[in-house]
């Protein structure tokens, strides 16, 4: 069996040396830190999952390519009802979390690599799809925590990429020799990576001939000389770092979304880690199948598990109050799960309509159309669920005291007294569950909503690309009997 | 083979003789009035696709009750694939017509009675199932148009039914003797029943001990003695009744959506018709078994088709003028495309998650909470749909002058030139696709979408009942390791 | 006193002959044709209101320029006060008529005349704003209703006004002669002109050099040489033409917004009456200034007046039903309420910010931020309007019968019985608030309110010129206390 | 001249010794602690901008109760100019701080009790108002910050107050003697108390006969014996705790918004300022004239100032990253406008249709109708902002590293390089104004934006209150003619 259990995750982290940067200090261990042993704990988890009698059906799955059963992170999907599961971990592991699990990136990329370096070889008679797969079956074998990492800080938006002043700001290639490639540059917003193992990086900028040192794709250690990581430091971050306990937490122990800008200073990369070097013309198509399998994640499947959370923080509210019957918010309660059920269906469509891609790959990914439909209705649709919970759970949410006062002898009892809503509920819970609705509606994820598998108007340019009016024009001109011209 | 072709099926409906009123007057020929011809017409289209190579393996399905191949709105859906091609239909009929398919009311009411007659029997040792079965044996065998009725006048929503001053408001038994029952009342917005062989009949008002004279179904021919239609008269029939040709209506040949008040005046059902008499208990299943059943068709699938019109129609005129490069109209038609996949997508997975109901009956319904959420979204969506094509397409859609103009020669030369938009398209075309607008935007659906298998808050009362928060809960419990009280 | 009392003004249109042909036959009377009637109608109630007690203060004002008392629709507003006047005047009249009070657009291009003339006298040299208020003297002493016309077909809008094949898509120039000028060409869409006295005609397409055959401003009377009006021809219109009597009709007296295409074959206008020809860099002035003032009417005042009847009809029907106490209900009335109230606060807005344009002119426009913003809110407003009245109104408002069935000895005592309600009001009254309620949301005014004053999109192009950000980048710089560059 | 300086009033608070607990620890002086801070430079500047040649007509005015000029913070509204002023008082001051002024309360408050007051005595021959002003000429000789206090714990909302099991979860009279009263309970999520010199407080709980000792309001100084206030504890506030310097925050110098819970454990108050004990018929309108008049303030004024701050920072990031000309940014900024203005337009409504209230009092109040649908619009659009700006911000806005960065010198030059999008903006820059949307979309203002003055459903229930829909109907019948019943 090559599923590791926690532990041996949590020992296997130790090796690593990641050099991280946060809050104008160096993080010597991030297994200590405690801003990012959160994410040490969100992946953790997903080992504990993947061997669990009540999970592993969805965490882990047989993998041909070593003949053993992986942790379904590492594995790429050949079929429907593998897209559909990866639609059902996603809800999983965010419901069970609330926050990210910051090894989807590194597995939706994996599907794109997957497709597009078949794609790149049958085309252009490259040898980038057995490379990936030998890599593939090395982090399978070893079960390793591969994140991904493709977000650019790039220059004016206004000028094209090489006439940037400087031609850092997307990853670049700056050199090439027998044993590798060596790259400069940045990837933003990259979600946890110092606590994976491995770092699968795509291209983001090159689009067109004389952009090739902007097509690269690879892998990489997490720990590789000249990668620096400068870790976000939100209040979220400052409010961790001042607690006793994390129990005063809205989300004790898996934290809000870490990320961090991941700097590469002349990075070296073996070639058997090169998926992608130069040619420019399968960057986009990249982009693009990472782009729309992560969109069904995000769009479809982690914000309905996010959700979840939302609304069963904002019913306990409601009956801690003693509001079961008030008509108002159950609308609000309907509302959100209406808008979490239409969530899910954009997901399972998405699955569902996915086919093979392209044929004779052996990748399974999901269909543009839904994945990026999906997406884009979350978006709104999880501001609004932010909105009514806080509706719902009222000005407590933003304006408690710290759960400390519960143990500060002089204001204790009235703590006590006038948190309780008069109910028989323990002050502690009301105030934790206060504290999580905090955690998510005056917290990151809104923003991290939109921007998660990009921007909105990446969603609507794919699918201005994708869609097609024939045949509804078609169903018009037949209707109408209408004359050729 | 037992299907009829729709000539077949036009010189059956010659030798029905229902009662029909419309405008004032008696409809001597559901077939030659120009208004109720349109329901015969899209009755018709639905004979011809389950014969046509292209549509039949959609349109027609395989039953085994008869051991034939059968017109699938005539067939109880059996299994996950029947639902979604149930919800293929739904679509194909309604970006076919541009209005109802009215066999659809009484296809979702065969999908509740042969579940509620199965668990009455099981649970009363009544006998309904085996009787409902012979019925659709013979409607199935004959190949037999069933509408369906629900909807009643009733009194005054304040009083209790058995307080109404007029009992008749609610379809009441008002005999039951050795042959069959007799009932008096009136079922309204009735769609397209004057133009099918057959009125599937379910209660709306039973509820309690006390209205069992309420709790009552059956099936009768359309021309049953004692029945009468109130037709419908709109506007658009107005100008049906006025127009010297169907090439100047916006929906020529299959209209808007015809309905009528059915008036049962002491009508006679046999028993072999009667599928439900007095089990009070089983009434509300009947309605929310074909409710949720209804509301998939409604919401996740009929509306796709119609906005596939609607996207059509404002694509072509977005064309005739010149905008194909116009952002903002872009964008509008990409938001009529995403409600219309958002609907789609709530469709496919109330079908998808539909489950056999109760388990041993053998019929497969959509799963409650996606029926429901489908009917809400499209609810809304197709009012923003109606909108932006009413933004799109301009002020022409409700100023164009009648299509005559063309014909008249002392302003034809005028009509041809200023509404040609300068473009080589003939005017006649331009004229129609308006028109075509003219008929979603300023015509009956918008008003029809909110009440087609049930107004809002009859979806928003059920999905209160099956929206269950425990596991919401529990995360929430579990995440913040809240205390026992 | 130079006010016409209504039936001074209904003789003084028999004087009047317009060329109108409207499905394809002349109307011979415009007075006695059912549909052109409605706006001979509507009209005539101005004049009533003007002289009635409850009404004058709002529909009548002294006017320095004739020293007497005029029609509010006649006066160019030069205060604050008066465009507070004029912003009620919209919303009484809209509400009492349900439909276009027809005189509005007139008015509104008074105000852009008088503006824009006093400007180009004063930077050209010219003489045009003593003639225009000459014009307008003419019209305040003989009481005259003036209709307006701005909106033309068009060619191709990918193509630019000098390059289309076809150059009188947009009102020309096809003459200049001692006498006045020639013109040919068509404005489409114009709300009621064929039952006004004169019509003021703005120019659309000028902008640039090389254009100033489009520049051109004038009056004319309705019924000069060369001018034919085809008029729309909607249902609305077909079903009017049947009903054997008013009452059977949804606005029974006043109708649909009733507009034709104004066609100009060589019409001639002496110089008198020429207030615009050839200087195209006001063009567009005349344009926006005219936008804004309509914008304010379409989007702060006459749609209140609307919601005003489809509130009033929402709430009858709710106590029809007995459901006055439904939660969901009273929930929708009040979000109606909500958008109404909006709708007239920016209305208010865009009066109470009016000014002087240009200063020194004497004539004072609404605000123009506000004034597009009321619209651009409106116009999304009146369609929510729309479907929450078509939700609280139920099915019926699209399914029911002609109320002819109420004299059809056949059928009279079913309609009577089952559309009751089981209520003792009339069904009568009952039948006729769901009539109004379909003239309301199955009807043109939907389409009608997008367009109204111009499309969403010329709203948004203007916004996006008014709009300044430096006040708020500026808050921004100061409260970060931002390096200077 | 009364008016202090900031200095003056910063020396003024050094007398003051309230008692006051923030995360676990006592506050020794609310003048040095970071957070308690942020409150006194917001009222502070409230007196600067009073003495400013650029405010002063906006933040002051005479004051006829002093014959002096006061601060408009302690004058009640005695005109429609002064509500329109208040209303520009509330956009100034939310623009310049970006968070609460934290005067506002209880000037909304002075209109209740103004009112209510005189009221009391006219109907109840009580002498409060003479009291009350008594009160007020000293706060407005003395130019006191006043803050107000209205929120209480509650106990189960499912109970009425009687059947509490403890009385004090609304603030209760314990006690009352010939010096005055004395009081026990909490008033919870209060604005800034700490940091004035008085607060006044309404009753919340009183409806009913038998709930007399609920029916209490006076004034007290904030460091009465027996208050203790509990302070909020934020991540934000942990932030400004942490941080090294202020700049490092997206408020520095203001703040996110503070409150506390402010206990009342037996305080005495003396009669002269006690202003309502026991008239419970009245309490409601203390309530409600206070709700109409803060919700003008929090609808229409204060998120207005608000949005210009997230409307500055969107447009400069948009600069930043060079994309002035992408279409669909300027959409969205023009929808932040559109929203905002709506938001000013609804709140000028307010002042402009407020009346005396009661008439004779000389008082004048906000429209209760305008003031709750301004309220109710904003909480929406707050929303509808923040995410608007959370897509135009990008995700740094949520995964920025801390600004100590810039310092250290291992990382400092790669921050330097990719967080600056390749502009010539200092980096500092950049990240300072993402810092600032970090503090609006990712902070408590989403939530404080539904609760402050009152929740969603508060001001529902006040518009149920005051919709009459006579006239709507009226009109119905009138234009349809309908029958007498």
């Amino acid at each position: 069996m090559t599923l590791m259990t926690p532990a041996q995750f949590e020992d296997s982290l130790k090796e690593m040396h990641p050099r991280v940067f946060m809050n104008g200090d160096k993080v010597e261990d991030v297994l200590h830190n405690k801003n990012t042993r959160t994410v040490v704990e969100a992946n953790k988890a997903s080992y504990a999952w993947a061997l669990d009698p009540r999970y592993k059906h969805i965490m882990s799955c047989y993998s041909p390519l070593i003949d053993d059963v992986v942790n379904r992170y590492t594995h790429v999907s050949a079929s429907i009802d593998d897209l559909v599961k990866k639609a059902e971990a996603g809800t999983l592991t965010a419901e069970m979390l609330g926050t990210c699990i910051y090894r989807c990136v590194g597995y939706d990329a994996f599907h794109s690599l997957a497709s597009t370096c078949w794609e790149m070889d049958r085309n252009l008679g490259t040898e980038y799809h057995p490379r990936f797969m030998e890599y593939l079956k090395m982090v399978q074998s070893k079960d390793l925590s591969v994140a991904g990492a493709l977000t650019e800080p790039r220059g004016m938006r206004s000028q094209k990429t090489l006439d940037w002043p400087n031609p850092y700001l997307s990853l670049k290639l700056v050199d090439k020799n027998k044993d590798g490639i060596v790259v400069r540059g940045a990837k933003i917003s990259i979600s946890g990576a110092f606590a994976s193992h491995e770092l699968v990086v795509l291209p983001q900028a090159a689009h067109f001939e004389g952009e090739e040192d902007y097509a690269i794709a690879f892998a990489t250690p997490t720990d590789a000389e000249g990668i620096t990581y400068v870790c976000q430091y939100s209040p979220y971050s400052a409010e961790r770092d001042m607690a006793d306990d994390l129990e005063e937490l809205g989300n004790p122990v898996f934290g809000q979304r870490e990320t961090s800008m991941v700097v590469f200073d002349n990075v070296s990369v073996p070639w058997e880690r090169v998926f992608h070097c130069g040619e420019y013309a399968y960057s986009m198509k990249l982009v693009t199948r990472f782009a729309k399998t992560h969109r069904m994640t995000c769009g479809g499947t982690c914000k309905v598990g996010f959700m979840n959370q939302i609304i069963g923080a904002s019913k306990l509210i409601q009956e801690y109050k003693g509001l079961e019957k008030a008509t108002h918010i159950n609308d609000q309660l309907m509302e959100m799960v209406i808008l979490r059920e239409t969530g899910r269906a954009c997901g399972l469509a998405a699955a569902n309509k996915g086919a093979e891609e392209p044929p004779g790959s052996g990748v399974f990914l999901p269909d543009e159309l839904m994945g990026n439909v999906s997406k884009l209705n979350i978006s709104n649709a999880f501001w609004r669920v932010m909105a009514l919970a806080g509706d719902i759970g009222g000005g407590l949410i933003v304006t408690m005291p710290s759960m400390k006062e519960l143990k500060n002898r002089e204001v204790k009892d009235y703590v006590e007294e006038f948190y309780s809503f008069g109910s028989d509920e323990p002050t502690e819970n009301i105030m934790k569950v206060h504290k999580l609705l905090q955690h998510w509606t005056a917290g990151q994820h809104g923003v991290a909503t939109w921007h998660g598998a990009g921007p909105v108007m990446a969603q609507k340019i794919m699918l201005q690309r994708v869609i097609d009016y024939e045949h509804e024009k078609n169903l018009v001109k037949s209707i109408l009997n209408l004359k050729e011209k």
